[in-house]
């Protein structure tokens, strides 16, 4: 891991751009005693969600805890892949043309991607947990849900999450979500335009997990309430303290 | 109204138990600055209800509010209904012989109860309001759904309310669901035995409120999370501070 950039936000908080082999990511901390980590989850496009990504991170680290984010495969200006730019071909047509998305389309598309972005998130792990800044338990926070529910289930240093329950869940996912043990926060929109409600609440069920909320509010995809944001660091702090 | 007895609580609230006419309650104060007053619902059994309802009560009374509750009709030692003692034992038999419990006897047991209910919260009210302990807007917490669902259409100093989706709602029920405006959180036990899951999100979408959140915790119908109390607080502190 190496450190490209640094730079005090006026609220105090360090952040630090670094790349990690190929892969970007940014660092955010109090810059003083060793605080829980949240791995700050997205769908891809580091620049383009950094407004929102910088605020989940300003709100943690003032609750004490660092966070930390790294870009997804074939996003920002990552390399894409053919098997992906084809399956967001076909998922494009089949939503312009008002026909189901079928089984297969979501399995090329979300599959291959969870694959390789769960090893990058394990290495970040692995090049973050050492850092004088970061101690104790980890969280992850938000971003593509079969991300998400892998990561819980492959990865034993992440002893809590909140996922958001999005679209586009393979059926395999479903399986894996069985093997969840950790606690979780699961967010629903309710009238999630692209998101079917009853596949959310579905996945919901089918976590393994003995400690899980539901979170459902009002509103669309991008309509999560702010108090959300309160209740995720309650939730951490509740887990990762 | 008539205060009956008055206790300090080990940690500093003052208690105190008055009549309405021939109805019990219990007050709960810091004793000193005027605070915004959460109506403590339950379901009917002041005395066996005792020990959650002054946990509840202390809870709030630490987060700067006030809490009051009086009994139901035809609980504790209030005069029993013919018509509710007739459903009830109706429903008994239905539950005893496994079958599906009729919209009837739902109707039966559940209308006269919020019809007679809701005038006693509003007489309530008009008592507990002049005492310079209270002040501020109104919230309701808690106990039959169907009772707060129709508190919160017809009683405007209700400012919000914390809702359990409990079971036999009559259908009647759904369409003053759809008139509620007011901001509601939802607490729903997933693996509720009585209740059934899907007409507990079914009137969690009827609910009319723009602001509604479903907080969907494990476990059966006792089994709501310690946590759930803190959130209830933070939502009350939200709307009615």
């Amino acid at each position: 891991m190496r450190f490209t950039s640094e730079q005090r936000l006026e609220d105090g908080v360090l952040e630090r751009e670094f790349t990690l082999g190929e892969i970007p990511g940014i660092l955010w901390t109090s810059g003083s005693a060793p605080a829980p980590l949240i791995l700050v989850g997205h769908p891809g496009g580091l620049r383009m969600m950094y407004p929102r990504l910088v605020a989940r991170a300003r709100h943690a680290v003032a609750e004490g805890f660092a966070a930390a984010t790294i870009e997804l495969p074939g996003a920002g200006g990552r390399p894409r892949s053919a098997v992906t730019e084809d399956a967001r071909a076909d998922l494009l047509r089949a939503l312009e043309a008002g026909e189901p998305v079928g089984d297969g389309i979501v399995d090329r598309l979300v599959l291959p991607l969870v694959d390789k972005a769960v090893p990058e998130w394990r290495a970040a792990l692995d090049a973050l947990l050492p850092l004088p800044e970061i101690g104790g338990p980890v969280g992850y926070s938000g971003g593509v849900i079969s991300i998400g529910i892998r990561l819980a289930v492959v990865e034993p240093r992440i002893s809590a999450a909140v996922l958001f329950a999005g679209s586009f869940v393979p059926r395999a996912v479903f399986e894996e979500a069985r093997q969840v043990t950790i606690p979780l926060q699961v967010l629903l929109q309710w009238d999630d335009e692209g998101n079917d409600r009853q596949q959310a609440l579905d996945l919901f069920d089918a976590l393994g997990s003995k400690e899980k909320t539901l979170h459902a509010n009002m509103g669309g995809h991008t309509g999560v309430p702010s108090f959300e944001g309160d209740d995720a660091n309650r939730f951490f702090a509740r887990h990762l303290k």
